[in-house]
Parts: C-alpha cells; structure tokens; sequence
C-alpha cells in the first residue's frame, strides 16, 4: 500500500482510516472524495512541531488554500496552530467563514485587483505578499485610505529551477509571479517599497516550484534570499524578520517516487538558515512555509464506479469510470501519474491492461493510463489515491456534471464535508 | 477585424453587435463572458437552410450542449429550429430548464450510468447515441421496465484522422468512444443491438475530430458509413434511417485561420451521400449534424481588465488580467491559439510585445503568449476573442475565482443571461 492508512478488509475491500471504502460509496454515492482528516492532522503537526522544534521563534506553516478549501477545512487548522495562504477574496471568505483567524492569512496572488485589496484590508487580512509594482503603489493607497500600516511581504524571485539545481538564468526566473532578483529589479522594487508610508516591510517571499524531493533547493533559495537581504540591509538599513520560502515539498503519488523526509528537510534548513545568518552576521529571521499538496494530497482519495469496458482491438482497453476531467483535471493539464485500486476487489489478481478514462465526451479526459486492475464490471468501485490536492478546487461543471461530495474520516467516523452540487445548483446563476 | 460583427468606435472602443465593450464591462463588471446572440441566430441559420436546401428530408443541426450550455441559450435554439446534443442529466436538466422539448434531444457520453439512464428516459428524451455494449443492455433493461420501445442511434469509430486524411490504423480508432468498424467490432455491436426487443435501432452516429475545415473527411466518413450500413443491410436486412456525423466544423480563432465554408461543406456532403447510396441502392438516410463550437465560439468574447504589467529584462513582459484559466482553461489545457485586443484603446499602436496571463496562482495559467497590445496599464479592458465556445462550460472555480456573469446581445440591447457568482455561491455546498 502506498500509504499506511490504507487497508484491505475481509471482504476484499479497501479501506481508508479504517472504513469500508464500498460502504462509503454506498452510504455518500459516488464519484465520492474522501479525505482522512486524521492523516491531515498528522501531516499538520509534521510542520507545525519540525518548525517549532528546529525553526527560529515564530516561525509558521501557512497552509496554501489552492490545493483545497471548503469552509470545514479551516476549523481543522485552526485547531492544529496552522496559519493560511489564500491567494483571492473567495479563499478569504471561505476561510474566515470556517472561523479561522484573519489575522494568520497570508494573501497571495499576482494579479490583486483594487476591490480584492480592500476586501482584504477591510478583512482584517494580517499580510498581504505583494506580487508587483502597481500592486504596491494601489495597496499603500488603501491602506493609507484607512488610515493603517500594512504588513507585507514582497514576493521576489530567486531563479532557481528545482530540478535542475541549476541557479539563475534559467527558465524560472520567467515567470509571471513576483520580481527577479538577478535582474535587479528586485532591489528597485524593495527600495520602492521602503519608501511606501502605509507599509510594513516584513521580508520577501520566494516560491521555488512543486514537488521537491530534497533540502537542497530550498537552502540554495536562502542563499540567494540572504544575499540579497545583506545587500539591502548595506544600502537601506533594512532588516528582514520573516522569510517565506513558500511550498513545494513532494508527495508520493506513486510507488516509484520518494518519501520526502520533511522533518528532515526543515531541520536541513534550519542549520543552513543558522549557518548563513552567522556568515553573514545577520538577525535569524523566522521562517514561514506554505505546504499545501504535502498536507492534503495523500489524505485524499476518489472513489468511482465503472461504468463500461470497452476493448479496441489491436490497441488497448478503456474502462470508463462516473467522474474524470471535472473532478480531476489533473491528467488533462499535466499528465499526472496516481495510483489506481480496484477498491471493491483488491484480492482479485490485476491482470487487466487499460486506460481509465473519465466520461466526458473529450479524447483527453483520462485518468491514467498503463494501468492494470482486475477485468472491471459495470459497478465495481475504483479508487484513485492522493486526489486531496488540487482536485476538488479545480473541479469544474463541463459536461453540466455536478461536483462530487466530499466526505471526512476521523476517527474511524465518516461526516459529510462538502454536500454534492444537484441539478438545481448548476442552474442556480442561470436568469 | 476577426468578424464583421466587431467594430471601433469614435472612442476607439471596441463594439461587439453594436455595443460598446467599455460600457458593457462598466455595466456587467469584468472579467465578463459575451454572447452576441444574434450572431450565434445567423450562425444557427447557416446549419438549418443549409440543411433544408441539400439534405434529405428531416436532416437537422443538433447544438452540441458540451461547448456552451446555460438555461437561457435553450429558448434561442428552439426558435431557431435546432435540435441539442447532450451528454449527462445536468445538460438535460438545463435544456428542459429552458423549456426545450425533450423529444429533440440527443443523449450522448461513454459512461452512462443506470441513474442517468432512467433520468433520460423519464424526461422523454427522444433519442440515445449508445456507446458500448454495457449501455446497450442496461438501456434495453430500462425501457423494458418502462414498457417502450427507446429510439437509438449506435456509435460506431470509422477509424479516420481528419487532420491527415489516413483512413484506418491511425491513432483515431483507439479512442474511448464508441466502436470501431475496422476491427469488426461495430458489426457485432450493432447484430447485438439488433436483438434488443425494447431499442428501436434507428442508425449511426461517428464523430471525426474537432476544427476540421473541409469537406472531404466527412465525406469519407460518409462512405465508411456506407459501406458498413449496407453490410449490415446484406446480412440483416436492417436499413438505417439516420446518419449522425457528429460535429468538428472549424472556426477562426486568429486571422490566419481559414474561413469554413458551412453552405458548400453541407452541400458537398449531400451530394457525395446521394451519389453513394445511388452507387450502393441504399435509401436516402437523413443526416444529422452536431455543430457546438461553429454555432457560439465566434459570438463569443470575454472581457478582462489589466492588473499589471511586469518586464523580465532579457525574458519578457507578462500583462496579468482579472481572470484566465478559470474561464478559460483552453491555453492550459491545448495552448489553443486565441485573438487578443486592447478593447478599451482600439486606436493605439499594439507596440508592446507580452504574455498575457491570468490570476492564479500557477505558472500554466496563461491566455496567450506572444502578443502585441499599445502597453497596457491598470484598469484598461482587453477583450478575447472566440471564446463563445468551452469557456463557460469548462470553467471552474480554481483559487475560488467566482465564474464570471455571461451577457447576451441582441439588437443592441445587452441582458444577463447568468449572473456573476457570489462568494456565498462558493459555499453554498460547504457544511
């Protein structure tokens, strides 16, 4: 099993966090997410008590609301001493109305529109990361407007490509999101936003990719980000108390990736944090990160039911499943591997080559492909492990199909979260 | 100018029927979807005299739900003679909402679940396309219980490419939709069809590929279609009164696109299937055709408003705007090339080379690269065009971005036909 909160019953069932994935299906209807709220928390608390234990004071996962959010998520991280990074008033909204504080949002986004802001502010956000120049220059008037100082971060871009290790100059730093520091404008923007009035320059903030497997990235990020935090401290005085080395951190979708050892990995950091501050005999600033996928993903799974197989000779099998792209873009965008269970057979032996495809009327709405399951009937439940992330917020309603339901696990009880969307909701703006 | 519906005004705004876009987005707010309705009514138009003229008695254009699907659109296809393709009980649902008779719906998907199947039924709908065996008894199942006789067309795969024009063994057959005729699958699928006593069998559907512009791949489907109705005829005496040939008719999304030719298509089409079944003594079937994207793509646009522009010095310059994948996923999805003006300064020289990209937080949320604009500042409206087609439909709520409100034009008066979602919409199945 890829996780160790999965199972296999007596009946040949999978279960997760202890329930019957075929009851849970029968119970909620499928297609059905599922996320086990206990895996959740644990993952939760690897962050929270890494970062207390090898971190500077103060230092905070800010759980990243792009890879999920539904107001009942929230209570949940609350509980759990996590702050948030919402990255639209939506998230703002959806946060605050699952009573998190507004004062632990983080609010992200590269194209913040003036209402956004004053939504924001009016919210009581605690920190905006600022993306750009015009972004500062209509936040500083807002705030100015009333009558506060603002806390923020500015959002800069090391030029790290995480795969490559290769520093600067490559791909990356083209990007749409912040401003690069190799350029030097950087600096300009910096020293722009010192001069702001209504501003609060905390730090800068940096996000160097997805799924990084390793420390070495996120050191080689604070490198560049006290390198240059040393150089304006020289030419402005300016000393930054927070740095934001944003997410990225790696799952397991499937069994050939890697276990990302995360307390390992904050603890790497923290020494070479440590040691660069020393070299450079600058203040340890406290260190925020912004896990999202590597909290919620591998607490999540869909189950579907099959709903046909179809051979084409000389070619390959498709077995058609009651969800797919709407639920699950995530193969459509970007081709992404998971791992596929036949949930209601798993002691049957997986001698069945095919595709799983979802039932939109487009060639690219697959699953997976390559995989092998027991031959599948009309019925059979299939789950696809570590859907947690990134699927429920990019649902969609093409083909007009309802969002799934999405269903919560703790404790060895299942309460419905999020209800299923019915046909009265996809015609609820329509005039 | 794209199409003649679009024009500069002295203030150097963009029109769209007439209507200032500038006005429309004060009025409606931005990003905001446009409908040019009469446009889309001429579009309609172009199908159904064309059909009338050419093709066999009772051929008919049926809109193809899947590009473009809101309760108020139904209303306009009835009056205009169109019969709809749909593909899930949501599509169904909102035809009906729009009071579109159920009799003139076609009922399409790869994976049609028993609930759907019963739903379809109960509602009258006139018609099921069935694509696999698994659908074809558990339809027969259900009209049974029900005491009729359901009206189907079968599904059938004729293996054709239609951007290489390679009949057979191309990649095309091994799809998930339907059954193909070259492997000898769709002869066996059909004699099974043929002994269901509760289906009345009444042809065959295929469906080629999407932006096609020429006639000949359809006429070749049409032959491939021959040939294989007059080998069941020969060996079962069944004659097939209707040929579905799906949709694919292309449509310009930048000027070097071709200009489809819908009247000489159609006509072309009707004289090769009168030629082939005077050659084979088959009687005359009627057509069907599933126009989606060539009926509302080009009476489409959306407007967006700048946020801010940023220069990667040595990279390049990204322009962000107030929405992007969200309504529209197509550039994530397929890079689909799209025409991009500067709406509110029509008559300033498009000297700034940029990126186009969106508000998410995701470096694929790109709407074009690789354009020109006058350099834009915050606040100015940009439009994009042909987006009448699978934005709406594929958009999500990703970041928890509320979908846009979508506005109708009909000699030159402007309606909300879906208002704007409301951040308590986003909620609204959170628990």
């Amino acid at each position: 099993m890829l996780y160790e909160n999965l199972g296999i019953n007596d009946q040949g069932h999978l279960t997760v966090g202890g329930l019957d994935t075929v009851q849970l299906a029968e119970e909620f209807g499928a297609p059905l997410y599922v996320l086990d709220e206990d895996r959740l928390r644990a993952n939760c608390q690897t962050y929270v008590q890494s970062m207390a234990a090898w971190m500077p004071a103060d230092s905070m996962p800010l759980f990243a609301g792009k890879a999920l959010c539904f107001k009942g998520l929230y209570p949940v991280l609350k509980e759990e001493g996590m702050g948030a990074d919402v990255v639209s008033p939506g998230e703002i909204y959806t946060a605050l109305a699952g009573g998190f504080p507004a004062e632990k949002l983080y609010f992200h986004g590269n194209n913040k529109t003036d209402e956004d802001i004053a939504y924001a502010l009016d919210s009581g956000v605690g920190c905006f990361i600022v993306d750009n120049h015009q972004e500062l220059a209509a936040l500083n008037r807002a705030a100015g407007v009333r009558g506060i100082r603002q806390r923020v971060l500015l959002r800069v871009t090391p030029g790290i490509d995480p795969h490559t290790l290769q520093a600067i100059n490559t791909g990356r730093i083209d990007c749409q999101f912040g401003v690069p520091i190799e350029t030097g404008q950087a600096a300009r923007f910096a020293a722009a936003a010192l001069t702001m009035e209504h501003l609060e320059i905390e730090g800068f903030h940096s996000h160097i990719g997805s799924q990084i497997f390793e420390a070495e990235p996120f050191c080689e990020a604070v490198d560049i980000l006290l390198d240059f935090a040393a150089s304006l401290r020289q030419e402005y005085g300016f000393v930054a108390r927070t740095l934001n080395l944003g997410g990225g951190f790696g799952v397991r979708y499937q069994a050939c990736d890697p276990v990302v050892d995360i307390p390992g990995t904050i603890r790497a950091l923290a020494d070479h944090l440590t040691r660069g501050c020393q070299d450079k005999d600058y203040p340890l600033p406290r260190i925020l990160l912004e896990p999202g996928r590597s909290i919620v993903a591998d607490a999540g799974l869909t189950l579907y039911r099959v709903g046909g197989v179809k051979t084409i000779e000389g070619y390959r099998s498709y077995v058609t499943v009651n969800g797919g792209m709407t639920d699950n873009p995530r193969y459509a965008l970007y081709q992404s591997p998971y791992t596929v269970l036949p949930a209601s057979r798993m002691m049957d032996t997986p001698d069945f080559d095919c595709t799983l495809a979802g039932r939109c009327c487009e060639s690219g709405d697959l699953i997976q492909e390559n995989i092998s399951l027991p031959r599948p009937e009309r019925d059979d439940l299939v789950a696809v492990l570590t859907t947690g992330a990134y699927n429920f917020t990019m649902a969609s309603n093409y083909n007009r199909l309802c969002r799934p339901a999405l269903v919560m696990i703790r404790q060895g009880n299942a309460r419905l979260a999020v209800r299923r969307q019915t046909f009265e909701d996809l015609i609820a703006c329509d005039l």
